[in-house]
């Protein structure tokens, strides 16, 4: 089963698709750039929402929830946001089908054109503030820190399962405030709770930075990111978290009275992260094995195979397996028994590799005799022995060691795959091998543009952690003066 | 505030809709016919769905997520499914806009045509069953028991917030077995988890019942439903389960080999429930103060309101809140300290009130020296003083209380609007009446049809209960024989 993954290093791309299908994660729908999300790729990401909404509502946000429609006309409001996303979406015109007269199947009716087109949301800030101008008085209905899970829909023409796709699941926190700089704080905020999010859960490193003025999202004034580093050396932007100043409020004219009575623009942030991060966490860890499942986010995080010959055995090794399960459960570990008596163990072993179970129990006969258990972990793929004896306890522990290890894994592969890079000869060299260039840069769009054009690698972030980058030095390209180094890589 | 409330009993209709607009569940949006669910809105619905999404994880189910359009021929593929669902939807014909060359805007690309239309689904049968072909090859493949959480769309001319609304939100299920027999049980269950979810959680009597062939979904076989009595003696539809034989599996092709290796169609069932729910909800306990909401699904269980002098007498009865906080966090009980100083207690009240929140605490000066608190229930607006000794015990056992109370009030209701009819002169006035009318009818379709055309009538299910309603009789209508009574009422 295992073998029909195409290896990492031959095809990366032929890789990760192989496994989103074969891991029974995703597939392709018969509507062009749509995807299935199947019960085990969906069982990951409803732990990240769980996770993901824990941390929004400890920060403060509580959920809502808009149209899918937007009115064609919002769209032209903002000026910036009607270019980033008026061009590809999928456009509703009329609402009603009828039979075809000649008799094949069912038409649009004519008749049924709506005055207006409504354009299924790309993302929703047109209509949400919309709404806002109504919920806006005064300063004291402010704050307002919502969030929205939701499906949005782009009209992207190459896509790939999770990374890139039509339709997608995420969730995206609008909210509103008083003051400039509490709206910049509150972006700042998300930025670092979808960074923590990253690390803590997904096991994925990320840097926090800022967009260039040309990545920036369409209508933000600032769009702080998460940027990660997958394992063909190519970047991930994992999530986003804009700075609107008034730009929306201005646009759907919501006003306040502040505590000295004048009116104000309202000022806006939003921030967002899809079931791309689906395809982060296949890229960041899997292998030519399949998934490498962090393990506070695996679905199951221990599955149990029974060696065994004939029913009396298998039924006696349920039995023994049951009670370990009971006590992983006390300890809130999910697990499996896989007691298929189809299919061998091999195929056993090769199908929850490839599905990424951090923990392998496997128990026979002799097994049981010695109070002994043998304990296999999916990342390191080490095998040993261990007691029967506090067995839920040895595997809680290995489980956050596992976690660890992940995580120390990726890092260790961003590290040795970012480097400064001081010459333009150099870089076009370096930027072959993939990773992260720090580089310094002048600042102007134009430079931006023609590294692009000539490298392919764009400006993936202006790091915040200014220790590392804050430097004086020479842009790159153009070799004029620079105060810091920004991320180069190649990206998805 | 709760003033502006119209009394339920002036304008019935207008009460529901002060309510859900003024209590802040869900406003109109700009969009015809969308709603805004807001967040205190949204609250509910995320307790309604958490605790459905546990009930049918209990029951085996797993959940995964299918695309939002559908390609217009799929609908075409169930005869009577296209009757049923393609008629009024929300048809993408385009997938670009451009800038107006006149310079108005944006406007739709017209080479941007879609090859073929895609619908926004309006239920996902479809879309699935043609996803289930790729999944089913053997017996061993099946039961396939998933749930979608998602948006549909239904282009509905006249829409009312949470009963009826061209987007709303909802959960589909749908299971594919290996024998007719299993199918139909599966239906069952699920009906029976609905109806056990509306009592349990909701407060709310249902009954439990099959639909009649005029009233079933488009394309099944056999519909079971729950329909529960609201305070205007209406009924309101609040789940259903159908089970759809192999209508979808020979619509799309889908055949698996059974034990004996002989290739069979597969065996279907689907089953919902809405945000309709939201508005059952409202309607089944409500009065004329505001919304009445079970304990069960109150996102605030308890309200705490300090009446005070000072900021020192404030911070000193926040202080003393807290603990109480503490005390019921740890029972899992949710509260929310009102400390708002630019508004009045009263004012606090009747917000309160009008919100739903089960419990309410009151402590002024004198109440702390006296060890005493002040608390108020909202389902009977009774108003007593407690120990502050065991007062977290004391709220748990008042909010089972109200929670038990709050159904009882509803099926006395429900039972006392419930009445065998005989009389055909009698049916005509009793139904003006409102309620349940237990009636014999003869069965037939062309019955059904005089009935609602002359009362508005219509047959709102025929009970499982068999104890009830299994007698011989004369259909009320036509007077030919019946071997049993079914429920007529007029309905939302």
């Amino acid at each position: 089963m295992a073998k029909e993954v195409t290896n990492r290093e031959d095809n990366y791309s032929q890789w990760y698709n192989n496994l989103v299908v074969k891991a029974d994660l995703a597939e392709n729908s018969a509507v062009r750039g749509c995807m299935v999300i199947k019960p085990y790729g969906y069982a990951i990401w409803e732990k990240m929402h769980e996770q993901l909404d824990r941390m929004f509502k400890e920060t403060g946000h509580v959920n809502a929830y808009f149209p899918l429609f937007i009115p064609k006309s919002f769209l032209s409001r903002e000026a910036e946001h009607v270019e980033g996303f008026a061009k590809e979406c999928a456009v509703v015109t009329h609402h009603r089908l009828m039979k075809d007269p000649n008799g094949n199947g069912v038409v649009v009716d004519p008749d049924a054109r709506l005055e207006e087109e409504l354009v299924v949301r790309p993302t929703s800030e047109t209509i949400i503030w919309n709404t806002y101008k109504n919920w806006i008085k005064s300063y004291r209905d402010l704050p307002i820190l919502v969030n929205q899970w939701a499906n949005v829909v782009r009209w992207e023409m190459r896509t790939r399962l999770f990374l890139r796709t039509a339709e997608f699941l995420w969730q995206e926190g609008h909210t509103a405030h008083a003051t400039k700089i509490e709206a910049i704080q509150e972006a700042e905020k998300m930025v670092n709770v979808y960074a923590r999010f990253a690390r803590e859960y997904m096991a994925m490193p990320v840097v926090i930075g800022t967009k260039s003025e040309h990545e920036r999202f369409a209508g933000a004034l600032e769009t702080f990111c998460i940027e990660a580093m997958m394992q063909d050396g190519k970047a991930l932007q994992a999530g986003t978290s804009h700075f609107l100043g008034q730009n929306f409020a201005k646009a759907f004219d919501v006003q306040f009275a502040n505590k000295e009575g004048k009116l104000d623009y309202v000022w806006a942030t939003s921030w967002g992260v899809s079931t791309r991060l689906m395809g982060g966490l296949i890229m960041a860890h899997s292998d030519n094995e399949g998934l490498v499942l962090p393990p506070k986010l695996a679905p199951i995080q221990v599955v149990m195979v029974p060696i065994y010959k004939g029913d009396e055995e298998l039924s006696q090794m349920k039995e023994y397996f049951q009670k370990i399960g009971k006590e992983l459960a006390s300890l809130g570990i999910s697990y499996k028994i896989d007691d298929r008596d189809n299919v061998r163990s091999g195929f056993k072993f090769a199908e929850w590799e490839l599905k990424g179970v951090p923990v392998r129990l496997t128990v026979g006969q002799r097994d049981i005799d010695k109070g002994m258990v043998e304990i296999a972990r999916r990342d390191t793929r080490e095998k040993g022995e261990t007691p029967r004896e506090g067995i839920a306890q040895h595997i809680q522990k290995l489980l956050d060691d596992i976690q660890a290890n992940i995580y120390r894994k990726a890092l260790d592969y961003r590290a040795a795959k970012t480097r400064k890079v001081d010459d333009w000869e150099e870089f076009k060299v370096e930027i072959e091998k993939g990773g992260f260039l720090l580089c310094h840069w002048d600042g102007t769009p134009e430079t931006e543009a023609r590294i692009q054009e000539e490298t392919k690698a764009t400006i993936r972030c202006i790091p915040l952690d200014t220790d590392v980058i804050k430097e004086e030095g020479k842009c790159i390209y153009s070799g004029r003066p620079s105060h810091q180094r920004v991320i180069f890589a190649r990206a998805y």
